[in-house]
């Protein structure tokens, strides 16, 4: 298979800016943007972006260098010039004696300079300028660190014999949690945006075995905090034949393994401190860990913000991890289709994955008897109402099964170190905000 | 990386039905729906579903025949017993003195057999009880089909420096097309839901330069044909720094023939004609299309699909080819943001790639310089308004580029010969079906 380079047009070819150093003494085509442009005495360096990186091109040619200077920053050019090794410039080379074409000229002055090392400009301007923020290298690398995220995940469950499924995010009944939809007019009646494929993934157990699904979900919840956005990614999974929530646990954890190693074949990867991920990771029963806690009554009920930082700090001090799996939350907390502990009246076989003290993924095995779901609906007090095609599936024959759900940009997040998580997203969706 | 064995916690470990003949003479556990219980004389077949296929398993010992006439088709059974090559089964082997596990017993009648070759209920009937229909093995062949055509996309683009993006589905503002989107209530404002990932595909041209995305799209047309659906899955490219539309169609040209390749590695390869994807895909200028079609006046103005079937014809004719692109659609036909043709003025660079006689892919070169698209939106009558964020990448320096766009269901039911888009789909949306 031959695919186009990179401005295939171009003659010489064109040359990405991080394997300048493999052209030395050579004539190159380099193409991207205005990135900086700085006058020194006689000679001028502009500094060319593109998607691999910097290169620094050396001006010194005074007509040029005069043509230059009415150039806006972010200008797209092609430059045509000789490779020199200089041990002082970035990357060991420079490019000499360049030629510029200007493919798109920009007049006008930038919102904030794209050219420092970090976004001088508060996150809300970074935010409605989006557009131009996000071609910045530290933005630019949150994205590049999502998609290999996702990487990972499908190349971990394809190579588990899982089949991708894609499902419809326009939904008839808002019944997985009723409050918090979004709902709009569909020819006529009222729809739904989903707020998550649980309902179909677990339907499509019956079809293939194994699935996953990487789409975007909607909630309409109205809270404007560092950990929630309205439409987020997530990454689900779901698998059936399991003996119980363990198996699930197990695929889970080489899921987060392989998602960590997709970042670390990146070259993003030494910009970040990847954690390790161990074999098996350490996994603590909800009452477990509250007594660790010394939560006790009413305070046991369900784990704070505040419980999972300390849960967090107790796993890597005791088990040298930075993942910690909480197992067996009450039932009371936990949506209807949770399988319960057959040994723990009142305790689930859901669990929670936390990252750094942070909850990250949420799982666990699910009922599959549709005399059970009968009976948790009946107890939650809910109807069928709805629900038909979903209830159709164990009604002709589920087996046991289970699966967790993701957050992609909360993971994205964790792992960079930044605390919210709409800094971390290309065009985030909140309360107040619906654009770019 | 160990991933967990479907059915890890079964003693001995699972086997699937296909890999059957790999354990002639031992003994097996196998995991699956009862597909069909034949009893005949002394003797009766059970035979077993899992994701893998099918297994016959000989049931003699009459208090098990007794026990399993009492049990419903689709029931979930664990199965136990020795391997016996026998020329005439299925698949060359069978199971002998099977101990049978019942994990969900299925106690009603299915609204169709799923045993029979072909599922013979009618498609409403088939659509409205797609949570079980959808086990079919037919269906199921659409489902896998559909996975591979994406798997290839993104390994085709993945190997060609493409990043993956997810961009938001909620927007602000529905000024793409105008009609036919979807409005609901955002927090007290109007969001729409996003008919295409175009603007922001673009957008992403200066962060990443070459961008993909694989994501639901919606459409509010009130049309229901077999050609459409209100909901379907959209496999967006865009790629920056091209000399023209026809480097774009280089890249899609690849594309499809990875995705045609994934579907030959698959197990439902042998079920379907595979077309070849000639190096160099034929392409016909739309004033040589209309020529050929013999329309002038009026009627050259667009291609009718009786048209396209026209042209299907004659690529296969002329060239031997299933897949012919039609280039330089005129300019009134195209969206604002369409590259014209600087040589033929009312002609535009965008083209569409028919397969089989059906457009399957449009695409083309977009406009680049800001300039440009003020012209454009000022000559179609509209206004900025709401596009701001989209604009600003223009405003800011844009590369010449374009890209296309390629629904996922369209192709899955051209491969396999289906008219109506919505049979291959897993759960389509239409103006009349919401459910399940």
């Amino acid at each position: 298979m031959q695919a186009v380079e990179h401005g295939s047009s171009l003659t010489p070819a064109r040359v990405r800016a991080k394997s300048l150093a493999d052209h030395i003494g050579r004539s190159v085509a380099l193409a991207g943007w205005l990135h900086r442009y700085r006058q020194l005495g006689k000679i001028s360096f502009l500094i060319l972006r593109d998607q691999s990186g910097l290169a620094q091109i050396v001006v010194d040619d005074p007509a040029l260098r005069e043509r230059l200077t009415g150039l806006g920053n972010e200008s797209v050019l092609i430059v045509r010039g000789t490779v020199v090794a200089e041990p002082q410039a970035p990357g060991g080379v420079e490019v000499h004696q360049p030629e510029i074409e200007v493919l798109a000229e920009v007049d006008e002055q930038l919102p904030f300079e794209l050219f420092m090392p970090e976004l001088s400009a508060r996150l809300p301007t970074v935010l409605d300028h989006a557009t131009v923020a996000n071609r910045h290298p530290s933005r630019r690398a949150y994205f590049q660190i999502a998609a290999a995220l996702v990487r990972g995940f499908r190349a971990t469950l394809d190579g588990a014999g899982f089949t991708e499924i894609y499902t419809p995010k326009l939904v008839g009944s808002a019944t997985e949690s009723g409050a918090d939809v979004f709902a709009l007019d569909y020819f006529g009646r009222k729809a739904y945006l989903a707020q998550s494929p649980q309902f179909y993934k677990q339907m499509m157990i019956g079809v293939h075995e194994r699935v996953y699904e990487v789409g975007p979900v909607f909630r309409a919840e109205p809270h404007d905090t560092i950990r929630h956005l309205n439409e987020y990614l997530s990454l689900d999974a779901e698998l059936g034949f399991i003996g119980d929530h363990r198996d699930v646990m197990r695929v889970l954890r080489d899921v987060i393994a392989g998602m960590v190693a997709a970042v670390g074949s990146t070259s993003t990867a030494g910009q970040i401190e990847l954690p390790e991920v161990p074999a098996e990771i350490p996994a603590l029963h909800f009452t477990d860990a509250m007594e660790l806690l010394g939560h006790t009554g009413e305070d046991a009920a369900d784990l704070a913000p505040a419980d999972e930082r300390e849960l967090g700090e107790w796993a890597r001090r005791e088990h040298g991890s930075e993942w910690l799996f909480v197992t067996g939350y009450p039932m009371a907390r936990r949506p209807f289709y949770t399988h319960h502990d057959p040994e723990r009246p009142g305790y689930s076989r859901g669990f929670d994955l936390l990252f750094r003290g942070l909850e990250l993924v949420t799982g666990g095995q699910r009922l599959h008897l549709y005399a059970d779901y009968e009976a948790a609906l009946r107890s939650k007090g809910l109807t069928a109402d709805g629900m038909e095609g979903y209830l159709e599936a164990f009604k002709y024959g589920m087996p046991p099964h289970g699966g967790f759900a993701i957050g992609l940009e909360r993971f994205v997040a964790r792992l960079t170190g930044v605390e919210n998580v709409r800094e971390v997203t290309l065009f985030p969706r909140t309360m107040t905000r619906l654009e770019p």
